[in-house]
């Protein structure tokens, strides 16, 4: 019996609608597994602003770093996104907490479900087969470098910054995943041009002596960006830095069909950070209509990588699939052509995922 | 009748190849329109190294200065590539004549050629109708802000600034290219991070009150790369900063089927610049089996943009549409599934392509 104390960050826009089902399937697991979870709840972003001035409350950061695993939501909200100058942004919290906790490396698995092949733009041929951990940095890089403003306001800058340690400790941790997998690591840079990747592509290449084992390849991060079109299946763990994980992320996201099916885990030096790569989605927030599915797979990576629970990890993701392979849908992945499909709101969708956690586990 | 001098800089890799055929198909267009154009070669990148110690030496630049427009190949070699501590490499000689000349807007259309709907990832559904103009800015950002190197060689850096002038100009080439098109122009950013972003996107707002004829749209980068997979066809002009127009265009040449087709303009103050979107390839140079209609496209970019030579410039593009439609491929595009393919070298596809464009004249 595993003894876990979770803290639930809801967040903005349709964070809020999406946790509640994460932290709806981590009840039902603990309940057929016999495992004891505790909850709190804290707040982040948008929301905490609203409440109390800051993005990141202290009261949450404390929080969080008494827990044994976070599930998150997302945050950002347009308002931001309309006033550049606004000082103060939800972004800050997330960053900010990723900082805090050390939380180094950001894992993106590109899950391919069978039944969802059709939801993507790209051809089945190209896409089936296709499985791809991205590492993605996650506290270093123009991210966190400083920033500047020139006193006239017509100068701005951000420092793209990388320390040896910081790309070594990511790299050994790709190239261990790389290794439970099919043995092949590509590591994205722009070493071309940049210094910060000559930095990062020459400790890759120190690294990699100590995993021979594994296939080592190195690419410029536009070649990545239309390799992962071109041919999706090549790849097998991706190594990259924060800014250029942020974006082949989430192309590849479309690559797989949708964002609502994507999950991420944010892991370092303690507590690990669960949350789907999907964003804030203010447009359709509130509508029940927003997939709950890649919190729900958020919670099979915490249930994994957070608390070593394999078979409920397991448990989880099946429930999933099985989900999916009686045609329950939500809008964002539905394929209007076929007449199986029955596309369903956001809670019908949990509800129908906790229907067959529970089958699953009962046969 | 047009008077030009046209510099032709071939390169490294496959970029010799490709630039015979460009110049070839300016020979061709000069003849029949009766124009007198004429030429002088420099060198440029790896080839340049190998010669003179550097990647661009005076001589270059003088004659770069000196021309009316310039034909460029492409630079690069492995070897750089794979040992990221050598000092001197071939796209310096790129990013510094891109400053000197003051080229800050790069041009990328994503014509898409309906035969070729078939050899893009992308399901033809998804991808029929789109039609695309990147305008890059190329050269600030993190390509040209301060590099350093600590001393112990473990931290590198690299300064990603923009001054408000440089988004300015940009902003309104691109549009008053918008103007002339569907009246959509989507500026791409990452200000929920980047101050230098934030810069970016209130300086956008700010030329947009210049013309409120055209519909602004501000996108992040990640979601940027997402929709550009998700649906092509909702773009008009991209506007974007150097480092994301480079990964995005990329990514939206394989979307258009082939980095082999596609072609860019660089302009600015003075002389301008016309090159394919394709690298150096070295793995397939000297081989016969480069394409080279990127090269023959970026011509038909120099005599619309360059020249104003707007009837020419069509009868390229049409040769290069009558080729493809009988059939003739060079491998990158070639559709093995069907039996009107006929695969081209090289020099027969270059051929092949003068072959049109000298009838499609005498018509
Ligand atoms: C919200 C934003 C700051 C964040 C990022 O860029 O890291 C998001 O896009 C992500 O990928 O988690
Ligand atoms: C060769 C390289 C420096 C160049 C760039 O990054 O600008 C190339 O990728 C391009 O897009 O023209």
């Amino acid at each position: 019996m595993a003894k876990k104390h979770i803290l639930i960050i809801p967040g903005d826009g349709i964070g809020p609608e999406v946790t509640t089902w994460g932290k709806a399937v981590l009840e039902q697991i603990a309940f057929q597994y016999g495992h004891e979870f505790t909850f709190d709840t804290a707040m982040m972003g948008h929301a905490a602003i609203e409440a109390t001035g800051n993005p990141l409350p202290d009261e949450t950061l404390e929080k969080a770093k008494a827990s044994d695993a976070i599930l998150f939501g997302a945050v950002g909200h347009a308002k931001y996104d309309n006033d550049p100058s606004l000082k103060i942004r939800p972004e800050q919290g997330l960053l900010k907490i990723r900082k805090e906790l050390g939380l180094y490396a950001n894992l993106r698995p590109i899950l391919l479900f069978d039944e969802l092949l059709d939801a993507s733009s790209l051809k089945p041929e190209i896409l089936k087969g296709t499985d791809i951990l991205f590492f993605r940095e996650l506290t270093g890089d123009v991210y966190f470098g400083e920033k500047k403003r020139s006193e006239d306001r017509n100068t701005a800058s951000d420092l793209m910054i990388y320390h040896r340690y910081e790309v070594e400790r990511i790299a050994r941790k790709a190239y261990e995943a790389a290794r439970l997998r099919r043995h092949k690591l590509c590591s994205v840079d722009k070493a071309n041009v940049l210094e910060s990747s000559r930095l990062w592509r020459e400790t890759v290449q120190e690294i990699a002596k100590e995993y021979p084992d594994v296939e080592t390849e190195h690419m410029f991060i536009d070649n990545a960006a239309m390799q992962l079109v071109k041919n999706p299946k090549k790849f097998d763990v991706v190594l990259t830095a924060n800014l250029f994980g942020d974006i082949l992320t989430d192309e590849a996201s479309q690559i797989a069909g949708s964002m609502g099916m994507l999950a991420s885990a944010s892991i370092g030096d303690g507590t690990g950070f669960f949350e789907p790569i999907h964003g804030s989605a203010h447009d359709i927030a509130g509508k029940n209509i927003a997939n709950p599915l890649a919190s729900i797979l958020s919670v099979a990576l915490m249930l994994e990588i957070g608390f070593g629970l394999k078979e409920e990890a397991k448990a989880v993701t099946q429930a999933v699939e099985q989900t999916l392979k009686k045609g329950y849908r939500t809008s964002d992945i539905a394929n209007t052509k076929d007449d199986v499909t029955k596309v369903l709101g956001t809670e019908q969708m949990g509800q129908k995922l906790l229907d067959h956690l529970q089958q699953a586990v009962s046969i």
